[in-house]
């Protein structure tokens, strides 16, 4: 008889970006595992990108999410990190090798023995389908390290975009040691973008914001930019040319690299958080020559990192601006999402899965 | 009557990739130009890809040649730097608007006016065919602060190649400020590489040369190299991952960036010098993330560490391995470069042509 845990959510059947109800099963809780019954989970760009097998094929079905928020409901009898109660988030990933040198220095995203297991869609042994589940449904089961503790001071539902869109724009955000009063810049005003704004705004950068959104302006400014500049055409970027001291990208196509990367100043950093299609980008050598700039990219951060962001934007309230919607409404929010219309994050109340 | 001054060189005349003589006019020498009597002008895989439209369409007859060096045999009445019977080299362009930020800095490839005239095929008024042309020809008349001073003690064959290999290397080099005894990787040894090989050791770095031609091994432990590494498999990558400070890429083609940055540590610098058709380089996104190295890309250097560059290579016998060959012989050689059988750089005897 198997003790497999029974979970119900929304599931893409195919890759038509369509989802529907899903009636499945949990691993058993291991002796290091939780149960988290999941309260909230929120739409990542990800999410859609990954179901239309747009980063490459998929086995379905398959439930999406990766920015995920609830309550502890069970506890392996080897954890002590969280008791039944407690609250938890889980992000992008659900176990790695733990071992290794990425791992033991909090990059399990980059597991040097590549056994990272990404929060859905990922070849998991322990998983009754095979694959990882994600969080758009009523529970998860997940190795204790890979949960994070949400404090008390920040509801569920605003910690939960965190758990993916926070950390990705906090890590490298963190890592690119600006200065108070440093103009920083952010390309593409989404889901990630709104909070790399408000990130950068309380680290104290003076923040640049570039959006394709007209109507976005006015919420940029309230985040506390210093100003939103609308690129509805790639000659808007040249009065910035080398005027900021870092940038990052959370745009998640295929775009002209080089000319976002001119308004930063030579010798600087310019870091993509957005994954285009096919993991890929092409850029002008040249162009990216010209501007002298350093292009890196960025995947998440590690599960260190994940619980400082959780921490740091509970303390200093910095929150995603969002919008509550039910299982029934996915399909649509994905739409939006898609459209560019979401402002800034939807959030699916996991009671009406 | 005109007082153009005649030339006679080698000419593409369109885009196949075919050089015969032409006998063509440069513009009379004005106040602040110099006449240099060519003496030997060097094969760059630029001159390559240019002639044959890969890096958009081009005017013909056009006189390819980046790397020359002669002997002045005419000054300008402001010209104070050269006398007639001076050594003097030309590289990668021959004026630019001398005012502007970068121009002042020394940094004229870089001119924020996009004025920087290159050498051949760039629209000139001041030229008589309408176009800059270049090197492959007995003489030239150019501005004199685009033209560098040759020092006495290196030869003017072994020269010429510093004017875009040197050049293109050193910057990046000595930009990316490693220490002696750092590990410093150089992809895809020909004109370029060997030079990057050469001046990295002499810059007291521990250098990893990769290479896809098992032929140059032996020649690439020569030029000081740790060691020569025969990527006939992305996978020969693998053994250095993480391993090195810094890496320079000169391969002049599309090809598996993120592989080759992710031998560089984290954090690291990873420099790219040659440029792909259509300037264009396509990049795993994921890839580059997960090195967390940063990529850049480099365009020569400007003119003031371009004469640098000639005195270091004299001072320290930083010498290019060359092959001198006549003007008739230019269409083989070009073969052999694309064929990736040069030895490592093709000299021209002007007294050729
Ligand atoms: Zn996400
Ligand atoms: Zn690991
Ligand atoms: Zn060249
Ligand atoms: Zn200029």
């Amino acid at each position: 008889m198997s003790n497999n845990i029974p979970s119900k959510g929304y599931a893409a059947k195919d890759a038509s970006g369509k989802l529907s109800p899903w009636q499945f099963e949990r691993r058993p809780v291991g002796d290091n595992d939780i149960l988290i019954d999941i309260k909230y989970a929120s739409i990542c760009h990800s999410d859609i990108h990954q179901m239309k097998g747009d980063w490459g094929k998929q086995q379905y079905p398959q439930v999406p999410g990766h920015e995920i928020a609830g309550i502890v409901a069970a506890v392996g009898k080897n954890v002590t990190k969280f008791k039944v109660g407690d609250r938890a988030g889980v992000g992008c990933m659900v176990d790695s090798c733990m071992t290794c040198d990425s791992c033991t220095h909090g990059e399990e995203h980059y597991c040097d023995n590549n056994a990272t297991i990404f929060t859905y869609g990922y070849p998991d042994k322990t998983s009754p389908s095979g694959i990882s589940q994600g969080g758009y449904s009523n529970n998860i089961v997940v190795r204790d390290h890979f949960a994070v503790r949400i404090p008390d001071h920040i509801r569920l539902e605003e910690a939960a975009p965190l758990l993916c869109a926070g950390i990705t724009t906090y890590s490298p955000l963190v890592n690119a040691n600006f200065n108070i009063g440093d103009k920083v810049g952010v390309a593409g005003i989404g889901g990630l973008g709104h909070l790399a704004v408000k990130l950068a705004v309380s680290k104290g950068a003076e923040v640049y914001a570039f959006t394709t959104s007209p109507d976005k302006v006015k919420d940029i400014l309230a985040f506390g930019a210093k100003e939103a500049i609308v690129v509805d055409d790639i000659a808007k970027l040249k009065p910035y040319k080398k005027k900021l001291d870092y940038m990052i990208s959370t745009i998640p196509a295929q775009y002209d690299v080089a000319a976002y990367a001119s308004v930063v100043k030579p010798r600087g950093h310019y870091t993509q958080v957005g994954m285009p299609v096919g993991f890929e980008l092409t850029l002008s050598n040249i162009g990216l020559a010209n501007s002298r700039v350093n292009f890196n990219a960025s995947l998440i951060g590690g599960i260190p990192e994940t619980q400082e962001v959780v921490h740091y934007c509970a303390d200093n309230h910095i929150l995603p601006q969002i919008q509550i919607i039910k299982a029934e409404e996915i399909n649509d929010a994905w739409l939006k999402v898609m459209n560019k219309e979401a402002r800034y994050r939807y959030v699916i109340d996991a009671a009406t899965f």
